[in-house]
């Protein structure tokens, strides 16, 4: 029996539950659960807000822990080996997306909350591609947010092939943004920070930041005129994109790893005279994935985390729910 | 003295005038003008549509001639050669955009048709960088479309990476749509042709498209779900984006090169989901449009076009005002 943290209807609270997990499949492997993070999507889908939540529901999609058992055809990892896993829980390793190493692209790629149980548990499993084995110097009871929002902003700097010669933007400075000015940082970019919070510029310029622009100050916007090869809106509120775009650079990108509510209104002959795109893009695959870890070890970048046990987790929510958190939550396992 | 057809307002008629050029700068051409395409652009300068027209107005952006006389600074191109000259007649060649080869993006750019008078003339100047020679096999009295609409469409290609593997979509068969079918499908790729017009179904085939879909059936837009790499859209009319967004594969793209009114609604999660990008362009470089001519020579790729005389420039626009135009107009010399 698994040992887990469910909630039986939308917004909670969470109850400790065991369940039975059933056979491993020979393709999986299973994970004695260290470490889980807090994300604002198991918020999310703790409250249905999508619609696709199945209860009982078992939030935690940024585990790390210790493979404990693996299946018969899983050859390249060892029982007792560190391993993180993201949202993603397994691919088909078979569609054109998977065969060309963009599992996370992949149709039919199961989610780890998504009519599954996830991490806040004692144990979990997922198909062993998913299994990422953690580099030695990354700290255990940090490393949880970067499979899902550390992921989510460093795979586009490799999608989109961004240079360290580049000057790049990132609107928001929360759970995904303060990691993202660390990657793009050591990535040698010169990193403007956009936030309308005054509390936040210390902050940012210790995370890598090289300069900070109050993005309610249309003066400070306008002398960016042009200027940002690439632009990553981390923030999910509708904001003023227009003045954005303005800030593009020939050939630049206007890229969303947030979902914002509404459509953004898209100006297609500012987009035609500068050459401009807009674009977005989900977690990485695993490759990219193991990429960020070898990354973040050779280079300290860490999540900025707050930590909570796993009992704990309907306080660790509301902390969240209240916009407290600075900038994740870490979870660690007291219940098996 | 040059002799050109000239509006002295807006909506014309165009007019027979003289008028002293002064002198050649030593970084300019003289070009004894043969032909000279009729552009939608040239009708929405004349009818000041963009607020930017300067009366008299001389248009013609899409000039083929013979170089009558080069300034003293330029070294590549002789007195007898055969030239295009397109949207662009000079660069500043030391900005950034310039200095790496993207002289169309440069932001002083002179215009061929702002500010000072057009190929509708017996002979018209640019600077040296912006004549470019024509390959011997191309047809003088068919390439002049090249310079405008031609490049407008075999830009993008160049720029993002288009591969004969991918399948793509043209949205949008006319002016610059009939040549983008041309291109990709000499490119190798698998070309779907998108028109509301069925009686353009056949000539679609015959320009290079793989299949013709009717995008005002939603089951024909159904089926081809996730699957365009890259998809231009050449129409300058609001469409039902969201339909269109529907269609591009994982890591695909929604490229625009007409200007539709009113700004594009998109969906960001959509965009995330699957990767995707929307971007926009101009006409190319003067590097990418040697390319294109030396590519359309070697594919016997030219505009589908009618024929009038210069002194006929007001019943070419009246034809082209009318939705007539079966593809492009080109205009013969007869002022000289």
């Amino acid at each position: 029996m698994f040992k887990a943290m469910c909630a039986t209807q939308a917004k909670g609270p969470l109850k400790s539950i065991e369940f039975d997990p059933g056979r491993l499949r020979p393709n999986q492997v299973q994970i004695k659960v260290r470490y889980c993070g807090l994300c604002h999507s198991d918020l999310s889908m703790l409250n249905n807000d999508w619609g696709i939540t199945q209860f009982p529901f078992v939030p935690g999609h940024e585990v790390v822990g210790t493979l404990e058992e693996v299946g018969g055809q899983v050859k390249h990892l060892k029982v007792g080996q560190t391993v993180g896993l993201g949202w993603f829980s397994q691919s088909c390793m078979t569609c054109r997306q998977c065969m060309t190493g963009h599992h996370n692209l992949c149709a039919t790629a199961e989610q780890t909350i998504v009519g599954r149980h996830g991490g806040f548990a004692d144990r979990v499993r997922c198909s062993a591609e998913w299994a990422l084995p953690l580099p030695e110097r990354l700290d255990v009871s940090k490393v949880g947010p970067m499979f899902c929002g550390g992921i989510t902003v460093f795979n586009p700097i490799v999608q989109f092939g961004v240079l360290p010669t580049h000057r790049v933007g990132v609107v928001g400075i929360g759970g995904l943004g303060h990691m993202a000015l660390q990657f793009l940082s050591k990535w040698g970019c010169d990193v403007i920070a956009f936030t309308s919070s005054d509390s936040k510029r210390d902050e940012a310029i210790k995370l890598g930041a090289t300069s900070v622009v109050n993005s309610r100050n249309p003066d400070d916007m306008k002398k960016l005129a042009g200027s940002l090869d690439f632009l990553l809106v981390t923030a999910n509120v509708d904001l003023d994109w227009n003045a954005y775009i303005d800030t593009i650079a020939p050939k630049g990108r206007l890229h969303f790893v947030g979902v914002v509510p509404n459509p953004v209104p898209v100006p297609v002959f500012n987009m035609i005279l500068a050459q401009r795109s807009l674009s977005g893009s989900p977690l990485g695959s695993p490759a990219t994935t193991a990429q960020m870890l070898e990354f973040a070890a050779r280079h300290h970048i860490a999540p900025v985390t707050e930590n909570y046990k796993m009992t704990q987790a309907n306080d660790a929510l509301e902390h969240l729910h209240a916009g407290k958190a600075r900038y994740r939550i870490v979870l660690e396992n007291d219940l098996g």
